[in-house]
């Protein structure tokens, strides 16, 4: 006995259906009274269906529509039949549906926005009510993405023989890098667990056990003040694989990263581009280049110093990029771009610019230290051409590299040059294994202590720690890191090793990852992995421009659930069973 | 450029590979001296390979091999050949290597335990080295059968076009039932985050929020004390749906056992039996009884008592059972059974047996006080032949119950009746909404406070509220509740009367659920849903005796994790920035 509440859903009707009697359920989307008939938009999940309440086919049905509201669930039966006026704008917009019962389901109070995609409400409101904001068709099909991606995702996985593993969540408290989220025990008082900043060590350890390759979707928790698009408990794909060089990884994530493309986006990717950190950073200034436009880094030392300009002079660096086609930029744009370099954010002290005119002649804001025989060098060393606007910055290398990769971004959003519908992806190999850290006085892991050093500089390690490079690499799409990830350290005593770099006592060492190390001893495999951010990539998938819109329930910039009203206070016997109380300072 | 450690897994290789040369990688399992030539079995997550080191082919590694020990990690290359003697039972048990080169991967030391299905170790000490444990086949195998699990349920519910969404893991704490795990927040300090117990009400949000079908794989946390088999975290099937009524859910997710049943383990289950709460209690003496053998209860009162037995004659309740073909029980056997029911946990005063013999006649203990035909009335009743045994408890009809329940599963147990091959699954269904404490003098919810009563008992909430039964029903596979659901309130004010009717103060209601309460006043629709315990069900399906065995990285009944020794200590620092501070009492 099927006693389901609809025939069909609000998506499914076609003209094929003409003159069946359906069922459906749904929100009410819209209401329109037109030639003394009321029209109504129903909505569900699959779509919208018109449904026609009209005088000539049932007086009283037609009569108590007019008291319906937005947002009201109703069930309604009736006959479909074919639209006088088509939209076929709308997968059901050939038919409509002339209503012969109505059942109220469920009243609603005016909504304190407007369900739509263009909506009138602030972003703390829809958080507020979020229930509401998620029935706005373009927040639903983000969901919806996500979820066809997490199916792609393990679909794959499992295509290549990898095994989903359940990682704890109560974990030990070990931290290096974020804070921890911690958990106080109440089996053990004064104890505590915390929340994974990501399952590492525990794939590792899979590794040790034998399970070859592992993989899992995964929440993850840092407990960091939110600036910049963060979320306190975000989502992995967590992936590690025993007896492989970083080759095989590549790989094997290649092949991921071209199904999800070809599965979610009917888009057939390249094979991906590889290039060094050191490359990077020379001809982008940042280890995530966003590969959509060219704009490579031109160095200028050669032919913008010595001739008298002292800010150029003094410089460690002089290097620049050829904007294409902007050489028509107006004083107003140029000015504009200066003061962005000059924000503190940014923090250099001015940009010297140079256009191509059409004859092929150079007009520069420094004409009075160049000749223009020396400009046309600098024309010559960016490859510029009649129309195109040469940028250059100056100043500590390092520094310099990163405002000017600023700047490259800026001027490509300019020029529409950061097209959502495009994408570019590659991989950066070859990071350095540490940097170091002035304000500590100590070398960090820039991948994660657990990275191993390539083969051949494992002898700098401790001697010459900024010349060891690591076997890490990133993946990096439309200039955002999405994930990333290295071979990883086997050896019991090269970790030792490692940790020492890291300034970690023995004992120190031994108390947070000693479990680890015993573990190297009892015949732990090469092995290797990665980590992908699926909120980002959803994120890039959907064109959102937050991951607030690629997930259900997310807090706000002060970790707050502004819905549920979380975190909140809890009561005082609970406190006690946990052995711990409120310690708050007055601020 | 594929530059594999090696060319084969442990598992593949055949007859049909012979002459090739291999390369292969894993743990050394067994090495066994014969004949002057070193055999040794290569383990990985695939299988095993019997590889061949004789001074015959090479001098030099035959002299190498006799170093090696087990578990040390290596790589070889080598000649396929077929076995001279072949081991069928084995996958690869037709071929061996004959070992022409040999890498030390990485050595390993005596583990402290066997590393095979029957190993020596203590559970406790096969805890601390847990990634040797996930070695033995049994638990590998069990992790592999859980990945495959979950793959299967996710297929199933894509195919019915439920959406899989992730629900935040920090929430707000609203104990009702078990202890919350929280986590301070050090963003707002003097308040804490909660571990979802379950995502219920986000999921009923996602309901209102025009989701329509939802469902999650997700980790659960509940922080009770961990007697019987029970984990601090558990993961969840977790599933929601909009305009349906009961019968749809079981409809649908009598579609998912039947799934699960066939890919996972090749059955064809028939249509799955239901059973109201009342007949379970009444048959069964539990409301999850395992059906793979019937032995239903027989209530005897109308036979039993007015005959001068005191016993049954001041009893509310004298029932029993028919243990077929347990006629031949011996004395012992059914003095064992007598102090089985007398155990404190299980708190009878006394069994009373009757065997029927093979011309028909009844022995039983209480003879002195019934006739032959009077015990032939109890005979009659309970359907017994020649060779079956009558087991008989009395007393309080709910206690007797539940005592006659325990002494049905040791009877089955004893006459081999719960076979783990056998699957016997059912719906129990049409539960009492409420159930009183005596202790805390107050209805708590039978299933949890969202349940909706049944539309014609809604009358007697507040009235009488024994009498009120739920839309609500659990899936019990052999014994064991797997997992339950209800049609839930989308009613703003039945739910605020539920809350009422719990003792829940109109403040308290709204501290808590008002997010929710809210919700439904913006357009709720109708919605049910369910849950199933993966941990268990995967058990079930494992034939494992505890959920340990399938999770990889369980804790102890301290809540312990003993490998990596969580929970622990944390720096006053981090206390001090959550503005906290432990205040552990002496003890």
């Amino acid at each position: 006995m099927k006693t389901f509440y609809r025939t069909h859903t609000c998506g499914e009707l076609r003209l094929t259906h003409q003159n069946e009697t359906v069922t459906l359920c749904g929100w009410i989307q819209r209401i329109r009274e037109l030639k003394g008939q009321n029209f109504i938009d129903l909505r569900d999940r699959y779509g919208i269906t018109q449904l026609v309440f009209s005088p000539q086919y049932h007086q009283e049905l037609y009569e108590k529509s007019k008291h319906l509201q937005r947002e009201t669930v109703i069930q309604i039966t009736g006959k479909v039949i074919e639209r006088f006026s088509k939209n076929l704008l709308l997968p059901t917009g050939e038919i409509e549906i002339i209503v012969q019962d109505l059942t109220v389901l469920n009243t609603a109070k005016t909504p304190p926005f407007l369900i739509e995609n263009e909506t009138d409400g602030s972003e703390e409101l829809r958080m507020q009510y979020r229930y509401l904001d998620i029935r706005r068709p373009v927040l639903r099909d983000n969901l919806i993405l996500r979820h066809k991606f997490t199916q792609a995702v393990r679909n794959y996985m499992d295509s290549q023989g990898f095994i989903e593993i359940e990682t704890p969540v109560l974990i030990k408290s070990t931290p290096e890098g974020a804070r921890d989220f911690v958990v106080p025990s109440r089996m053990n008082k004064g104890q505590f667990y915390a929340l994974p900043q990501s399952p590492q060590t525990f794939k590792q350890l899979l590794m040790v056990a034998g399970m070859d390759k592992y993989f899992q979707i995964v929440k993850c928790f840092r407990d960091e003040d939110l600036r910049a698009d963060r979320q306190p408990e975000f989502t992995q794909i967590d992936c590690e694989m025993s007896f492989v060089h970083q080759e095989d990884v590549l790989q094997t994530f290649e092949g991921l990263v071209k199904h999800l493309f070809k599965t979610l986006k009917g888009i057939e990717i390249p094979d991906l581009p590889r290039m060094t950190y050191d490359e990077a950073i020379r001809n982008y200034g940042t280890d995530k280049p966003d590969l959509r436009f060219d704009m490579k880094f031109t160095e200028l030392n050669e032919v913008a110093k010595g001739h008298g300009f002292s800010v150029f002079d003094s410089a460690e660096l002089v290097v620049g990029i050829c904007a294409k086609g902007a050489g028509n930029f107006t004083r107003k744009q140029i000015d504009y771009l200066t003061n962005f370099v000059k924000k503190p954010q940014i923090g250099a002290s001015g940009l010297v610019h140079a256009r191509i005119e059409s004859d092929g002649s150079i007009k520069s804001s420094v004409d009075k230290f160049y000749s223009p025989e020396q400009l046309l060098k600098w024309k010559e060393k960016c490859k510029a051409e009649p129309g195109d606007l040469i940028l250059i910055l100056s100043g500590n290398a390092d520094k310099v590299r990163k405002q000017l990769s600023e700047l490259r971004l800026e001027v490509a959003a300019q020029l529409g040059l950061r097209d959502k519908d495009k994408y570019a992806c590659l991989w950066v190999v070859d990071f350095p294994l540490l940097e170091w850290n002035e304000e500590d006085k100590r070398w960090y892991a820039m991948h994660h202590p657990f990275t191993s050093p390539k083969k051949e500089d494992i002898h700098l390690l401790g001697v010459d720690n900024a010349r060891v490079r690591a076997n890490a690499y990133d993946l990096v799409i439309n200039g955002v890191e999405i994930g990333g990830g290295s071979v990883r350290i086997h050896d019991r005593r090269l970790q030792s090793k490692m940790f020492e770099v890291l300034g970690l006592s023995q004992q120190e060492a031994e108390h947070k990852f000693g479990f680890l190390m015993n573990a190297f001893e009892y015949g732990a495999p090469p092995h290797a992995g990665c980590a992908f951010g699926l909120d980002r990539w959803v994120m890039l998938f959907a064109g959102a421009d937050s991951i607030r819109e690629v997930m259900a329930f997310p807090k706000n910039n002060m970790g707050r659930d502004v819905m549920i009203d979380a975190p909140s206070t809890i009561d005082d016997s609970l406190m006690q069973e946990l052995g711990i109380q409120i310690q708050v300072e007055k601020e």
